[in-house]
This record gives C-alpha cells, structure tokens and sequence, in this order.
C-alpha cells in the first residue's frame, strides 16, 4: 500500500525514521509491497511544510542538519500548526512524534484523535497519549477500523508491546517487570565499576544519556509511564503516575552497590506489575537482584522486560531502550505491520 | 472466525493445543472472535476419527490418559490415514504435529501440500517439512493466500520466528545465535554443579529432558535443524543438515567446565547462522561464552536466542524451548495470528 505521511513533530525520532524510509525505499517497495510519500511535517521549533504533491525529505533531512528552519525548502503551504495541517492534509497516516507529557497526553492526544476522524492510521511513540487516553485511542482506532501502532512508547523498536499483544495473545499476564529506563540503568552499571552517583550521572550527561535535568530518568517517571502502559495493555488497569509507588535512584550510595556484590546481587530500577486476585500493584524502585536473574545481567543503556503469563510461564526480551535509529525503527514496524493488516 | 480443524497426529504437542484450547473456549470467543471445532485427528499410533458434525476433545484427551484408541470415542468414519483424512474432512485448518524427519520432511511435507491444495490454513512444529521445504511451503500459502504458522520450531512458544519476520520486519539480519536445544543446556548446567557427562545426562534422561536414545539432542542435530529454519527464514539460504559443521557435548569433560569457570567462561552449545559478503556460515558447536553474555546466564532446560540486525543492533529473547504447554501454545499463537489476519 502507498503511505501518504504526516509529521507531527520532527525531532530526533522522526529524523531516524525518514533516514530509514529513505535508506530502506526500494526494499521496503520489493519485499513488503510499501510505498511512501511524506506530504507534511509540521514542528513547532523548526517549521511546517505542507505540499499534497509530496515533500523531497532528503532536504528536509539536511536542513534540519544545518539547523535551518524546514520552511526554507520547497512546498506549497508553510507555517500551519500541527492541527491546521491534519486538517489541510491529503494523507492516510500520521507520525505523532509531539514532545511528551506524561501528565496530560497533551498535545499528541489532540493529534491522534484529529488524525482517527480524518480515516486515517497512526503511529507514535509518545508515552503522553497512552498513559493517559489508552483504551479510548485503542477503541477508537478499532471502531474505525484503522492501525493505531506504539511498539516505540516502551524499549524503543525492542519489540515488547507487539510482541504481547501480538505473539503472545491469548495469554494471561501475571507480572511485568523490567528495566525500561537506560539512563539509570547505566549510571548503575558504572557505580558497578567504582564511580559514585554524582560521578556516573555526570558521564551518563556528557555521553547525551540523560538531560541536564535528569529527573524524569532517575527519579522513576520515565520508568514509571513505560510500565504503566504496559499494565494498562496487558492487566486492564488505569492508574495515573502521581497515584503509583515511585522510588528513583538518587539515594543509592557507593557501599550499597558493594554490598550487594558481596551477597551475589545488583541494584536494578525495576518497574513492575503484578495481578494479585482483582488488584495490580505498580511500582518503579531499586531493587537487589540476583545475579542469575537475566534482568541482573543488563547492563548500560541495555534495557530488559520479563513477562510472566499462564502459556508459557516467563520469557525476557533485552534490547535498546532508546536511540535514533532504534526509536525511529519502532515507528518502521508499527508502519510494516499497519500494511501488513490492510494491504490485503 | 470459526476454525474447523484436522488434527495430523495427537502427541504430546497435540494435546498441550487441545487443553489450552478447552481451557480458553470461552475467552478466545470473547476477546478474539475466534471459535473452534475439532472435525478429525488421525494419528499412527493412537487411531484415527473424522466426523463432520465435531469431535468430543474432552473425551479424546480422555481417552490418551487412559491409554485407549482414539477410535473407542463417537465418530462418522474411523480408521482413515492423514491424506484420506484431509481428502474426506470438512475443515479449514490443519494441526500438522507427525513425527519429524529432519532429512526427509516427511510425512509432513505430504500434508501440509494436501491441506493448501483443500484451501485449509496450517499450523505446524515440525522442523522436517521447513528444513527441506520451507519456500516452497511459505510461496504455496502466500498464492493461495493462506495462513501458514510454525512458530514452534524454533523455542517453543517463546517468539522466535514470528518475532523476527512481523515485528522485526525490513531488518537486514547479519548474525542469528542461541541456545536451540534444552536437553543439552540442562546437562552443561549440571556439569557446572558438579556432576560428570555421563550423570548429568542420566538425569536428564531420568527427567524426561532427554530421550533414551540422546543423539538427536546430544549431537547437536536437534539445534542444527532449528538455526537452518531461521537461516532460511532470514538469509535466504537453504542448506541440508548433513553438510553444516556440527559438534555435539560428548566430549566435553568435568574439567572444561571448571577450566571456563576459572576464565570467567561458561560452556554453552551455540547454534549460530553468520552473514559475511554474500556468504552464510552455519555451526552448531559447544563454544566458551564470557559469564557477561546474556547466553552465558541461560540455564536448565530454558533456551535464548540473539539476533543482531541493521535496524536495533542485537537483541536476546530467553523463554522455555520445549514442553506440552509450551509448544502447545505455539500452535495457539499461529492460530490467533491466522485468525487476525483472515477474519478482518
């Protein structure tokens, strides 16, 4: 099927997703019958296109290299927001790629919903819409009968949600637990080497692992919406981040990484769901984990899910958690899987 | 939509599918829209019933506890071979689960062709017909447009397959490597605890893990088969188990274990597919892997595979890669997959 594109939002993620669809064109054309055409992209720091003949996204790419604004490049109609583009748009997908925020879905939320009425399939990776308007996007896309795809909210492309709504359907879950943020998962892994905390997220800063603020990695929010949506999917459960247990890492000391070494551990901030009768419990928190457990193992910006569930009893997934490539690659699948289900 | 399904063989794999699909009767209606009834199961040992108006499974699943012939229970035609079954069915799916031949591919080959050729979706986790057949197989369904499933080749229910092909769709996969076989991780897993080769594979036996006659396991053939399916399925290449490098554990004494142990090592049997220049090297062999390797912290029966791909760089998924449940709720998974697919 041929994909007509709009972008809401062009950010990193984005970038990694035109990179792919440009590098991947003829491939994806041959092997999977998906053709593409990026008709806008509207971003509120670096311009709005919109051009129904189509958008050459290699300029794009390189203005946005050179730091100039989008609209210097070739198209009909500048300068729309993201809803006066869904609006103008002759398109049949849109790739909400919004900034996030977890409290409020907003602005994503507007833009899905806007996209849905207007017929057409959406893709995103923004944890905002799905924490907090899960079940009516997912109903809505149903009832329309259109593909909603956010494999990329959770470990980037590292197949987690398809993989359990997918794969694994038909299951019973029990337990979701992981390690779902890298940013601290790295940091832990270097006070593993003999940093301290201030010293490790100072590095974590300097490699672009974590932000200048890192609050929402190391105080368990990043974490915290990941499971959140998962247990949303898997368990049925709305829960909102403020009303959740969340325990970061900022309290984790030098001796205490030492001594669990000394008893076969390692500290992990672990975000878990668990189904006990009718109540899910949710947290984000450090925890001592064996080291013969697969989670214990993961280290760096590496991220791991176990799931346990009656078919099977446990499986783990370790993969990416973050990255342009990687996040940009989420939105491929959930693009593949979309012409997979309707181009039939 | 409503399966009518032919049983070709009722093992032990058989009758993991037929109790998940009692137990979830209910909610696979509810939540997926999928019904079922069974309409015939021949099997070379147990006998043979078709009855177009649907088989009691309740009392066939008795039956084999019983040790009695399937053909004690209520049905139309009793006695007929796989292919008179499928010839004389009124059906639409077939549970292909005969005894495997890796080198032949038969009898499965015969009816799974016999099924596409009625029009009938198939499900399968028999290594012998994808080994020797797969293309042709995977470009029979695809003409005809029909579901064709065999996830269970390869872990069990744990995604491995449909993994790699749908949620990693329009990845260029470089390496594929793992753990394919339980029976040889459990007796490497006890050698580390101690017990010689002999001992830990008596146990193994003693446990079900292994058969009397180890070979297949042992030897390495079992997981030779498994990485030649995810070669062929995703690098193209089709290669005959005879003339793979293939090295089994036989030889592998106390003192190596303890020897990898002082190196920070452990012994692992690696089934590995390896994509250079336009070259594909396939090996099963025992290799040293460092303790630092998620593969290296497999242990027991369980099973784990690594996949490194252009698109995410490499990710490992471990999960069960054997039992009745298990590979029952493999052939569960293609069928909710058909089912998905085909009842839009």
């Amino acid at each position: 099927m041929k994909f007509r594109i709009v972008f809401a939002g062009f950010g990193v993620v984005a970038q990694g997703l035109t990179e792919l669809l440009l590098e991947k064109q003829q491939m994806l054309k041959n092997s999977y019958g998906l053709e593409w055409q990026v008709v806008a992209v509207s971003d509120i720091h670096k311009g709005s296109v919109l051009d129904n003949n189509g958008i050459d996204m290699s300029e794009l790419l390189s203005l946005t290299e050179k730091g100039q604004s989008l609209e210097n490049c070739n198209a009909e109609v500048k300068g729309l927001s993201v809803l006066e583009t869904i609006a103008k748009a002759d398109a049949n997908l849109l790739v909400e790629v919004t900034y996030t925020d977890v409290h409020t879905g907003k602005p994503a939320i507007d833009h899905i919903r806007a996209a849905f009425n207007k017929g057409w399939h959406v893709v995103t990776t923004n944890k905002g819409p799905l924490i907090n308007y899960g079940q009516e996007l997912i109903n809505m896309a149903i009832k329309k009968n259109l593909g909603f795809g956010y494999e990329g909210v959770v470990m980037s492309g590292t197949p987690t949600i398809g993989l359990a709504l997918r794969n694994l359907a038909g299951s019973t879950f029990t337990e979701i637990k992981g390690i779902l943020n890298g940013t601290t998962n790295y940091i832990l892994t270097e006070m593993e080497k003999g940093l301290d905390y201030p010293s490790a997220l100072k590095q974590a800063q300097t490699l672009g692992y974590a932000e200048a603020d890192p609050t929402a990695d190391v105080e368990g929010w990043d974490a915290l919406g990941k499971i959140i949506v998962m247990a949303n999917l898997l368990m049925g459960v709305t829960v909102k981040p403020d009303t959740a247990y969340r325990k970061g890492i900022t309290e984790i000391k030098a001796k205490d990484i030492e001594d669990a070494k000394a008893n076969g551990k390692k500290w992990r901030l672990i975000a878990r769901a668990e189904q006990k009768n009718d109540n899910v419990k949710i947290s984000v928190a450090p925890e001592l984990i064996p080291i013969t457990d697969p989670l214990a193992n993961v280290s760096g910006p590496t991220n791991a899910l176990t799931l346990t569930f009656d078919t099977l009893g446990a499986i783990t997934i370790v993969g990416p958690g973050a990255g342009k490539k990687e996040t940009g690659y989420a939105l491929l699948a959930d693009i593949l899987e979309i012409n997979r289900l309707y181009n039939r």
